[in-house]
């Protein structure tokens, strides 16, 4: 019998507020939105100016408007944010998609760099914006806000939107800057974690060596725990999918076990309070290294291009989301008194995080090129604007922080909360559409097309125009093609190349150790113009 | 900042209670139980015994046990069975799976039996039920029963398990007993919605002709417009594909598109109040035929592989979470004082299924057999053994409709109630393992392997042999081989053979009309032996 029941049910009235007729037309709308999105997307492609997200945020406020139009400002209740949604559902495979598509060697060439940022970074533009707030808002009348509460708006706008960056950043145009601002965002991530379990759990009156040493600890047990958990999954897929050859009896086990055990990480890194972004980002990088190289040739673009659409699928709707969400009633409301206040507070914000995130780019670019002999690895002037730039959006994160810290345990009617959470959706909105679509022309004005090549390492050509299987082989014979560069030598060597000798005898580990028990490209030997490659390449 | 803040806020405890710990904990339990599941039925694939859903039934029964034993019995709102989560998520990427994967030409060649096995069948099997029930259990001392109880009770068990179907008949063994079977199933849930509808809608005390007249346009009604709103959503996601060209500029788009559609179209027939089931099949057959076409290579491959993917987990889940759910405490607890009692009850509807079944299959092949003229498109009086067989399972959907009939309005106290859904867990779990084990031998004995190509039609053997793009492609080649076969002549021929002729005239609006407007097949001409064939089966 039939799936009709389920509306006959609702009106019956037998399943709970949660999910009757609403969700079913909450649905019915968000598919079609999402539909309309992809096809204005796709419309859109070649602008300057617009792209995928700001067009999900604008699809998302309209109809914003619309609902609120039609229910006379009764919908507030409908398209409530839901932290859960957004931390369970949706940024785990935008996630794993970042760290399954990524390019690995250039990913873990700017290994320092990208730590430097993300860590060291987050913590000046924390500090940068907390103490701009407690400096500026306490001399304002926006009610009862106490030290905890200005470190915590620190925290929630120091936390940038990898999910935006992955969109107006190409990783073939712009790699070197791809693999920075978004390693940068995923390590952030890590960061803001022991910052917001550290505001609430430490005792913020007694600060001293002891705690702060307590806090590095943990974030390095952090780090390293959430890593070596993707790790493991990772190749713990990778070994079950060879030695039991899976695929022998069906294509679709192979994939359903690659991205079941990709979600298990994360939700196993969830459970056990670690940074479930940083164990599915993990998890992705070795599946594509290894577990994908076990798999079927139909798993390998399945794979490839299902986990893309998943994440794809992700972004929209999260933007389409936000967008929609940022007209609910309910927070305006207490907001409303004080319009000129709001606007005044928003403005500050934007400021500090201008500010926050020029505080720790620029001096830490300049003490990464120190390190930096070759002219080509050094960033240049205009790539620390478009890093600087690149990171100044905000998104859900942010809301999902605020709403946390703000409208917790009934605290919702306080003004002063009241006019933080719109002013977080404000400056999310602000940055994500006006910083968003000014960055594509940013790019294009100070990083022209012609000198992508010279400022970014050169790449192999072939990884732009295979469009299939593009950044897995291009990684790959990437890989092939420059291991003439790094010749094994001697302890001079590590020291004036340390990444390159790393590199090198992370090679050799991996042919030696890895690929005899958990496969990978070393297993089966590629020769560049077999029927393979010219063949997937076909199509219409 | 990251997810786990969501472990964070659970603590605090700022969640509600249907989304904190105990979420991320049953996600985690889930995700690790499906890794079990797949790579157990891995192991088990030569097993003749068992299968995918046996295997999942028996680890969820088994979990539930653990689960049981270790919180003492205090876990039975942990894993209480959703219809949400059944009707909305996982029932509509198996039933378009189906639809997509189906062989079209046997399909509609065996259109008439099904839908005469599908609508009257399940008419025939349900009056069987009702009358049956009404019969025996009015003598027992069951509590308060009414006739609307026990028509729900017939209406309950009429209704086949199509996924569990799925699983036992194969598609290229025994084709056509699957497409039997299988379409059968699928017009059995457009009835069984009707027949519940109507259960509740209409008064029971007055049955007349006005009454079944209008039962009967509401079906066509039901019908028509659940099969058209499938077929437009899926011509008009090849019309936007072909038009816009969207693999141009993304693979990811074509494939969210198509997968958002199809899932829309199953929502907007729940919003309409029509069956969502018919028309999601629908969608998939329509996309399967022109939108496949139209899109890139890699997004073939794709959609292809990501949907049977999502269908087999979508299934996976269904069976461990009924297995899981098997063991709730509180219904057991009511009808645990009188267990003959309730083992009777079991057996005695298992019988009435039996029976039911019975009723129609075998007069209505007959009846189907006199309108055939040649012998090998008989249905022989094996095949009606294995087809009363293979549909005596019943499943999630049985248990769905009872939760609804007997467990509304705080009546689940009530003893009848409470015995009625033990005694539906019951038969779901023995037919599901009894019968589900015995189908696969009972095909084996009854159908050997030599007399498979004998009773079904000749097929091409290449759609046995090409793994990757077997049945799309089989069934196209197998369109093009048999042609010769419907020759156009006269009205004589439309009477001997109306299905070839319509068949034919169906061909040739389709090159004529459809396939310029919407693509398909005969825009991009197939030549076997081509690089792609070859080479997209290349692998390891």
């Amino acid at each position: 019998m039939g799936p009709g029941v389920v509306a006959h049910l609702v009106r019956l009235g037998v399943l709970s507020s949660t999910s009757g007729h609403a969700s079913v037309v909450s649905i019915n709308l968000f598919v079609a939105l999402l539909c309309a999105c992809i096809v204005l997307g796709h419309l859109l492609e070649e602008n300057r100016w617009v792209n995928e997200s700001i067009t999900a945020l604008i699809i998302g406020l309209c109809t914003g408007v619309v609902i609120l139009l039609t229910t006379k400002g009764k919908s507030s209740h409908i398209l409530v944010f839901s932290e859960d949604l957004f931390f369970i559902y949706l940024l785990p495979p935008i996630i794993f998609n970042a760290g399954f598509q990524v390019k690995k060697k250039r990913f873990f060439r700017n290994f320092m760099t990208i730590t430097l940022f993300g860590a060291v970074g987050t913590m000046i533009s924390f500090f940068t914006i907390s103490i701009g707030a407690i400096a500026i808002f306490s001399r304002m009348n926006i009610g009862t806000l106490e030290v905890g509460d200005f470190l915590a708006i620190g925290a929630i706008f120091s936390a940038t939107d990898s999910v935006c960056t992955l969109q107006v950043l190409n990783q073939d145009e712009t790699p070197l800057l791809y693999s920075l601002v978004f390693g940068e965002g995923v390590v952030n991530d890590a960061t803001s974690v022991v910052l917001f379990n550290a505001l609430q759990h430490f005792d913020l009156n007694k600060i001293d060596v002891a705690v702060v040493l307590k806090f590095l600890g943990n974030f390095c047990y952090l780090f390293l725990s959430s890593t070596f958990l993707g790790v493991f999954a990772g190749l713990l897929s990778a070994y079950i999918i060879k030695k039991l050859y899976i695929g022998r009896h069906s294509t679709d086990r192979e994939v359903a076990l690659m991205m079941l055990m990709a979600y298990l990480s994360y939700m196993l890194a969830e459970l056990s309070d670690l940074s479930g972004i940083l164990t599915v980002f993990f998890c992705g990088i070795v599946m594509s290294h290894y577990t994908w190289h076990n798999v079927t040739e139909s798993s390998r673009v399945t794979t490839k291009h299902a986990f893309a659409t998943l994440s794809f699928i992700a972004e929209t709707f999260l933007f389409l989301y936000v967008g929609m969400d940022a007209l609910d009633i309910e927070k305006w409301k207490f907001a409303s008194d004080s319009p000129g206040k709001s606007i005044g507070i928003s403005s500050i914000l934007l400021g500090l995080v201008l500010v926050g995130r020029a505080a720790f780019v620029f001096p830490l670019s300049f003490l990464s090129n120190l390190t930096k002999k070759a002219d080509f690895e050094k960033i240049t002037w205009r790539q620390q604007i478009v890093i600087w730039w690149a990171g100044l959006m905000r998104g859900a994160v942010s809301i999902a922080l605020a709403y946390n810290k703000f409208t917790r345990s009934g605290h919702t009617q306080l003004h002063g909360n009241a006019i933080m959470i719109t002013s977080t959706i404000t400056v999310v909105l602000f940055s994500t559409m006006v910083f968003g679509m000014m960055t594509k022309p940013l790019i294009q004005f100070l990083l022209p097309a012609s000198s992508h090549t010279v400022t970014s390492e050169p790449s192999s050509p072939k990884s732009l125009h295979s469009p299939l299987l593009a950044s897995m082989q291009g990684s790959d014979l990437e890989t092939a093609s420059h291991s003439h560069i790094v010749r094994p030598s001697s302890l001079r060597m590590l020291l004036s190349k340390p990444t390159h000798t790393v590199h090198y005898y992370w090679r050799k580990f991996d042919d030696a150790l890895m690929r005899p028990m958990f496969g990978g490209r070393g297993f089966v030997p590629f020769s560049p113009g077999s029927p393979t490659e010219q063949s997937i390449h076909w199509g219409r």
